[in-house]
């Protein structure tokens, strides 16, 4: 299989540039322990967050990173058009149960890791179209509720191989809005879903790379840009072992990312070691996109970022059935 | 809990009225006994569709609607802007796996048996805006792979509670273009997360009524028009109970919708006697609507049609950990 240069782009162009006016964020003591821990609205000092189960804590999260988002937009959720939103639990529940507080319409998505990106492109379609004014884009992940649901019971104390990545605890949501400061996003490329027929559901970074790379490259064409052009080229959670991959995938197709690529399972944790390849999960590169990129860019540290979140399509029953791993990565270029 | 008026409205108005121009249906022996049987592309005598798993077989319809839609509409895949589509399986995979083949930008959404309809406003929304010229929304689901995710294993031989519904085996796609005859959609109303605090996992229709009613009281009063203005007010899998609730509901806010109100899961099977209430499951507008009453709007029996698919987001889990069942639905607005 190849990455095909389609006859027709991919890539949304919203030429009133929405903008990204506030941010919030939330991350497990595990997770504020590195990079990110600086710049989220909340550190938790215990991953239950005062819940009685893992899926209740997630959701919790969830709400927390939403209603921030609006309070730092200076807004009232009553002002808000839209919530796009899904996570990675069956049913997409805990975004579900965190849209039932809000009482606002709801989108709900499911584009597993890619869903932020995805909840981003969406929400910018709609407002840059005229149809809304304010909508909130969130997603997030906990690491334990994602071992029961994917792996096995954390009680169980199975071994980890080196391949694998550790589910964030986390979630991240922001206001996109049409007028105000902030960050602009100018267009979006959509996915395809890739599958280069990877069945390791442990080696989740190798099986997402070529989707992130394809989106990529799309997304280079589309809006006739090199990797150059961005200060940032932020992958969503490959890993390590994934983030080699895609840097290799794009070389090969004449687009060198290697000076300005990172990829925000590489980075989020303090150091590599339980975690083998990094982070991952929806909540990965919700937290590190809405809490240390968008700092950054607010800083004007960085003026132009090509956001990719990655996702894994896979569930339970579809690995046990023997198949492979479809993959999808969403992109969003940020200006300021 | 009061169904309230909201500041702002719902409602994306398409004022370029984006064309169904064909749909792409299949559906089960079960199915096929009653009303639809006679409208869908195909017709399966074997459930299983030749595949070796309900799961398989569940993706195999919902990529048969899909490619059937497109060849209806004269079109090739690659001609394909977008495919918005999702499912009842865990981590939609049925929609991720029928995109894999179909090699197109890939939105994946969830919102259980609302998916038709939210697919259908999510494409509108894009083409309308200009991003995109052709679409296709598809969902589908299968009796077998539901029950067993949702339920008991079939070969349980679980006794079913006379207020329970039957999930429909079937799938249904439409293409949404910018261009072209067919059916056109005018509007669409997004829906809110209602909770009545149903926690009956086998009473869906009641606790998806009260989300139908909100979103179309709210549509009626955004678009300013009242329940006597449409040929047909098709609800999405309420069934015999949630319907006459239903119209409960809409009749206590002042909108008479018993005239003219047909629900999918009420009228999908020739004898509701197993099914009980009738059918239900994301297939089960998605059959309807793209088969039978869009069969109607072409021959202009039906000249204009609100049709509003509900969604139950619940799941196993959250039913599990004493959870009540959030409920959505959305609203599109069909003329011609």
């Amino acid at each position: 299989m190849q990455i095909q240069n389609t006859l027709r782009g991919h890539t949304l162009f919203f030429d009133k540039k929405p903008v990204i006016t506030a941010t919030g964020t939330i991350a497990g003591p595990k997770e504020c322990a590195g990079i990110v821990g600086n710049f989220v609205d909340k550190a938790l000092s215990d991953d239950m967050f005062g819940e009685s189960t893992f899926e209740k804590a997630e959701c919790k999260m969830l709400s927390y990173a939403i209603d921030t988002a609006i309070k730092n937009a200076s807004l009232d959720r009553n002002q808000m058009d839209v919530l796009v939103s899904g996570d990675l639990l069956n049913q997409i529940i805990s975004a579900s149960f965190a849209a039932r507080d809000f009482s606002v319409p709801f989108l709900g998505v499911y584009s597993a890791c890619s869903t932020m990106s995805q909840s981003i492109m969406l929400s910018a379609a709609l407002v840059n179209a005229g149809y809304i004014n304010n909508a909130v884009a969130a997603t997030g992940s906990h690491f334990a509720s994602a071992e029961r649901q994917y792996r096995y019971p954390l009680e169980q104390g199975t071994t980890r191989p080196p391949q694998s990545q550790w589910t964030v605890t986390g979630a991240g949501a922001c206001v996109i809005r049409n007028k105000g400061e902030g960050v602009k996003i100018v267009n979006a490329t959509m996915g395809r879903v890739i599958d280069y027929g990877v069945t390791d559901v442990n080696n989740m970074g190798a099986a997402m790379a070529p989707a992130c790379a394809h989106t990529l490259i799309q997304h280079f064409r589309d809006t006739n840009t090199q990797p150059e052009d961005y200060d940032l080229i932020l992958s969503g959670d490959l890993g390590a072992l994934g983030s080699r991959l895609l840097k290799d995938l794009c070389w090969e197709k004449g687009f060198d990312i290697s000076s300005n690529h990172v990829d925000c399972g590489e980075i989020i944790y303090k150091v590599i070691e339980d975690e083998f390849q990094g982070g991952s999960g929806a909540g990965c590169s919700a937290v590190v996109f809405n809490s240390y990129v968008f700092s950054k860019l607010q800083a004007k540290m960085f003026k132009r970022v090509l956001f990719a979140a990655t996702g894994a399509l896979l569930s339970t029953v579809s690995s046990g059935q023997g198949e492979s791993i479809p993959c999808i990565s969403h992109a969003v270029q940020l200006e300021v």
